[in-house]
């Protein structure tokens, strides 16, 4: 057996990156929310469950939004309960005070807004002006704090609209600070349709840490729909940032092209920073048996690299001796 | 109409990065030889064409190697007279003195060997102990260069081996300055199991450079397998690396795990590469529509997220009321 076999990367640190980083898992919410079948809340669970016994220590649940918008998610009081026990962070959505109402009546501690940095995508997704947006999530976030539970506010295309095209910098600073001035305690810096490369993330990230935002409530939400999410992760890393979203299997594909890639895949990224030496907690082999484990309720392959190359890692080494070249 | 619309990324660059880099295009040889499937060489040619066309400058043909080993590629003879008179760099593989005779006879002015920065593959592969290896390739350089003919030394196994597990630096630096001595003109560091992540890259291309190496004779040639190549390629680029190797439409599986992906594809460079600003000279578009033919005639959907996303763009946009959501 060697380390390829084993299916753990070598670890070799690299210079001015953090040595611990937390992943916030969302493949049971934002990863089953985009699946055209609805989940049972048995097998939604069940998931949890196993992706708490990797080693993750966020694990968001679901969301308390109105059925009518996301039938996929409508069982929440149901599997709320179900794993509210396990010992991790189960941080679920809540889009208004009557979500927050759900939420809290539930024993939640960990709820998050979303809000969008365009006025585009917030028409879209919540029917409001991006002002109107901020305005319903106000008092949710006073009530919130005043219930002494953490507030994460998500924020949609940071860096490129569907509708808008590129999105300024300042106008996602302004946004951010609007979320962080009502009271949140981490903001979630979204690249909803997955176009976003390097320099557009280091030009953010500075630009929010010339505004004050302390990089410690900063976590990056990126997507692989043009394979760009590592790379932007790695870059928001040399940034200082310590908290990246990721799905599980690569759950969850992006709205706004149809057959592409979503979400970055926790087991593609947990690769890198394992490599990278830094520690996350999580059991890698665990992670991609309970991502093979919903690829086959979900009856299809997961689209995380590292799953489909561990998946098969039986096979390697097997067929060396037919090939003779490079 | 917007840049997301269009399929371009916004141009935001990065510190530290090269302004230009070449995409050593190697679908046309790595790619096509780890396929099933035979293609005809009037499709390889017309393959070879239309990269040519999208502002590609370095387009890797074929391999002169045995017919026996690589059946795929035992039309040489057929393709590179087809494709020869392209305004472009056409190099090819060559084995031994053998392969390199049929190179030059046909007017190769761009040749390369393929040495193993390991034991286990150099016998895998070549049947040979590395310095056997080399060995052979020693008058196949040396002929190539009193032809005055460019020569390239592919490295394999730089990072991992799936039978010796990670591979030490100092033998690597040992079997590159071995290829330099003898004449090669540029290096390509192969990771050809996909393992390496960014800490490896930057310890490979630091000792390197400290062994006299000048970076400008290297090239990297990352593997996809676990989601690695794009973050590793941005971390040699800030070594100073401007030669990338990379496969349309992520052609080529990697011999060593079955369903893995293999070769980086070039869509998702370029759209890095594009987004930070670094000229390529290639038009995407272009090579989006060159890999969905070849996809086509392959029978399946290309593995590249980029070409998956703009293939579909037509849809872009057009279901998102649907989704009441982050």
């Amino acid at each position: 057996m060697n380390a390829c076999e084993l299916g753990l990367p070598m670890a070799v640190p690299e210079e001015g990156l953090p040595s611990r980083v937390r992943v916030h898992e969302v493949g049971a919410r934002d990863g089953l929310q985009n699946e055209k079948a609805t989940v049972p809340a048995q097998v939604k669970a069940e998931f949890i469950r196993r992706l708490a016994a990797t080693g993750l220590t966020t694990i968001e649940a679901t969301s308390f939004v109105h059925p009518k918008w996301v039938p996929q998610l409508a069982d929440a009081e149901q599997l709320f309960p179900a794993v509210a026990h396990l010992p991790v962070e189960l941080p679920v959505l809540v889009p208004n005070e009557r979500g927050l109402d759900r939420a809290l009546a539930l024993g939640a501690r960990r709820v998050a807004v979303f809000a969008s940095a365009t006025e585009s995508f917030a028409k879209a997704n919540l029917n409001r002006t991006l002002d109107e947006a901020l305005t319903m999530f106000e008092p949710v976030v006073a009530r919130a704090k005043e219930a002494d539970v953490h507030v994460r506010g998500y924020l949609s295309m940071c860096f490129g609209d569907p509708w808008e095209g590129p999105v300024p910098v300042l106008q996602v600073v302004k946004v951010c600070r609007a979320l962080l001035d009502m009271g949140c305690d981490e903001l979630s810096l979204g690249d909803t349709i997955g176009v976003a490369t390097p320099g557009q993330v280091s030009a953010l990230l500075g630009a929010l840490t010339a505004a004050g935002v302390p990089v410690s409530a900063l976590g990056v939400h990126f997507h692989d729909t043009y394979g760009q999410a590592l790379s932007n992760t790695l870059t928001a890393l040399r940034h200082g940032v310590t908290t990246v979203d990721a799905s599980a299997g690569g759950l969850g594909g992006c709205p706004y092209a149809k057959s592409a890639t979503g979400n970055l895949a926790t087991e593609d990224l947990v690769w890198m920073l394992r490599g990278l030496g830094i520690d996350t907690g999580v059991d890698l082999g665990r992670l991609v048996a309970t991502s093979v484990w919903m690829a086959a309720h979900l009856g299809r392959p997961s689209p995380s690299r590292t799953v489909r190359a561990l998946a098969h890692q039986d096979s390697a080494g097997s067929d060396a001796d037919s090939h003779k070249d490079q």
